[in-house]
């Protein structure tokens, strides 16, 4: 299968087919393309164009295309869209996907468009998954599922699956509830395909089931699904009653959005932004680490204004060619380091007490320090520097990483243990800190060593 | 659920009951623990240690075990275990695992094992799966599926489903095929579920097939998986004869696994690391990086040589505690550039044309740009630096921004054009190359400013 690629060529032709009011093709094209494809297109036209290609669609293809198109342009084509025209769409989305638009509503909207959905259940369900936090796993559930009571027949489940399938999407697992709700267990497809008609579900079914509790945060229900190889979990309440459901496919977007923002904060841009995204935005996620940045640089403008008389010695002014050398290399090991420990962290890998993790993280920069600075010595000698500076310098150097291995390593350590995300650590608040100890400790080293 | 959870008083225990051969408390215990949770544990204990567990656990535990353990442990595990007690538990496994396990091996070692395997159709299928590359669609598929033909009756298609359920762990999507084995489409439970006994499938199946080449590279899988949502996804060939399918599970690891590697990269790691990997390893993935460093280092070092001379002059030598600042703008303002192009291009939303690109970059980065150096130039007030030194470092600052924002953004590009991944330029390879280029436009500007 050839994935759908938009060119340039074919976004000019569905502009000018939407200019001309063309709608017999574009509504043979929104039937052949998938909605993730559409969304793709919708993205890359103007709102109105948008807006008039999307009510082209049947009203189920309207829906997934909504959920799938950037989040800007989500918000305002709903704004073009009556009150009546999102209950149409909601009622066609699953209610975790429905929740999700609603969501992005002003309240009053919110509650308007609820009144309007004509399923009762439907709009019931969504009423209830909106109070759940976001990022929790009742945020993230649906409520359309398929469970059966453990005192009905094969036969019996066989008939109420089938009503129950016509509601559900995709069929995962099929959750086995006492006559409270009470998940039990869970019966496989197989199971069902071999059971005996008559048997009881009881008799059937697998009692060790993984499921989370409604509260349980986003990442925490993200990694149980990959470690234990889910394709989808129950969601139940405190007693225990089956709730909803989440599946892998939200996980997967949890996932990868999870890695795109600790990424993005080891890159030093604030906010989730896109290449594609306004400059305006681009300048909002990126400007304000820049300016830490700039106070850090300062902050060094300063460290060296205090060893200004080094100038204006003969030889040891060579030391102020090397601090750009020397601020790059605490940058450097300090994110390495911390990467290692904001990825060990994540996945939960960072084991050991505290003092072993320290005396690993110094020999390690111990023997990092000592080969470069070996190289460095070498090089000084072929560059023609002083013997003595040239010691001096891969001396400071030594230091200067190993203390930026360590700071690059308990920094990360340090704010996960009060709650705060690691990752935030990993990008230019590292850098910038340990460029300005490092460019203070090569200086006061030298300063002990040479005695200027 | 509460997750469980590998504390030091556990392990000791464990540790305890197998140095005491206490077999029955270890024997409950595994039955307790999921496959998942026992590799953990595994990963803890010593070789000899693990292999002691191993044993214990039924032959279907242990495969999966085995399957979960770090790569270094099961390496280490299996040279322990002879032929025909690996071939055992290769029986165990879906091919797709199986093959992992077995491309684990020696050469020599993979064909005896095949050798041993007793179900003749699972060997043949291992031997299929081991001729494709590892990271394509054909590596990572599995042999296990349910097909049904177009032409049976639903009756008929779930007697033989029952049959075929017995082989395969999880039934995702039922696919339809002819005579010739030729993809024809699927076939939905809920289908299934409500579709008249007596009907032939021909009549009741889905057409629309989304499948891949089994040639197609994972990532390429992965994106499309992820992008349409899809829980498994059929493997043809260029007929498109159906070969085998890929679930999402071994997906949602490639995802994870993708995402680790630019993540690293990025932070200047050279080969997939985890916090707990020896320090040799660790060493061997951190020290090239830093050497690259070093190097570009000598290269500033050599260019501030070249502008020794502004040392002496009594206000411009300010320009050299200005080094480490600019240095790090060209280095942070480069590594954001790269990091939102290199994460465009892995989501494939990076489009238009590359003077827009251009444009826009030039544009962001000039905003950022004059802000920082606006902010600069007040500062410069305060800490009392000569105007003209002040205006001539922001200025020059600007230009550093803006060059670097170009190279962050079109490396990347030009990389991706040529086939090799993008996410190397994120790291140490856009700073390091921008501090030089950073430093020598400085003082160049500077110099043709202020002219000395």
């Amino acid at each position: 299968m050839t994935p759908f690629q938009l060119n340039d060529q074919l976004l000019a032709q569905i502009k000018s087919d939407i200019e001309q009011h063309n709608t017999a093709a574009l509504k043979k094209r929104a039937n052949e393309y998938h909605y993730a494809d559409l969304a793709e297109i919708v993205d890359e036209l103007s709102i109105d164009e948008g807006v008039y290609l999307i009510k082209l669609l049947d009203s189920e293809k309207t829906s997934d295309v909504l959920t799938e198109v950037d989040e800007d342009i989500r918000e305002s084509i709903l704004e073009l869209l009556s009150v009546k025209e999102i209950a149409e769409e909601v009622e066609e989305l699953d209610t975790d996907d429905a929740v999700d638009l609603i969501s992005e509503l002003p309240e009053d909207r919110q509650a308007e468009v609820i009144a309007q959905i004509e399923d009762e259940e439907h709009a019931q369900d969504i009423q209830e998954l909106l109070t759940y936090d976001e990022d929790s796993a009742g945020g993230l559930m649906a409520k359309e599922l398929v469970k059966v009571n453990e005192n009905w027949t094969v036969t019996k489940c066989v008939r109420e699956m089938r009503v129950q399938a016509t509601e559900v999407k995709r069929v995962h697992s099929i959750y086995v509830v006492d006559d409270d709700d009470i998940l039990l267990g869970r019966l496989s497809l197989k199971d069902l395909l071999t059971a005996n008609n008559r048997a009881k579900i009881k008799s059937v079914y697998i009692q060790k089931v993984d499921f989370v509790n409604v509260n349980e945060e986003g990442d925490e229900v993200a990694k149980l699904m990959a470690k234990y190889d889910l394709e989808a979990v129950p969601v139940v309440d405190d007693k225990k009653k089956l709730l909803g459901r989440i599946t892998i496919d939200d996980i997967v977007d949890f996932i990868k959005e999870e890695a795109d923002k600790d990424y993005q904060l080891a890159a030093g841009i604030a906010s989730d932004v896109e290449a594609d995204d306004s400059i305006v935005d681009l300048t909002k996620a990126r400007l304000p680490w820049l300016i830490l940045g700039l106070i850090g640089g300062l902050g060094s403008v300063y460290i060296l204004e205090g060893f200004e008389e080094v100038m204006r010695h003969p030889t040891y002014k060579t030391l102020f060619f090397f601090t750009p050398l020397i601020a790059a290399m605490a940058g450097n090991v300090g994110v390495q380091s911390s990467a290692i420990i904001v990825q060990g962290l994540a996945n939960d890998i960072v084991k050991g007490s505290l003092l072993n993790r320290l005396l690993k993280e110094v020999g390690l920069s111990l023997i990092n320090g000592v080969a470069l600075g070996g190289l460095l010595v070498v090089f000084g000698y072929f560059l023609g520097i002083d013997t003595l500076v040239s010691f001096t310098i891969a001396l400071s150097m030594l230091c200067v990483i190993v203390v930026s291995a360590l700071v690059g390593t308990f920094v990360p350590i340090i704010l996960d243990k009060n709650n705060i995300d690691p990752a935030i650590a990993t990008g230019p608040f590292i850098t910038t800190s340990n460029d300005i100890f490092g460019i203070f400790l090569f200086f006061y080293i030298a300063k002990i060593i040479l005695g200027f």
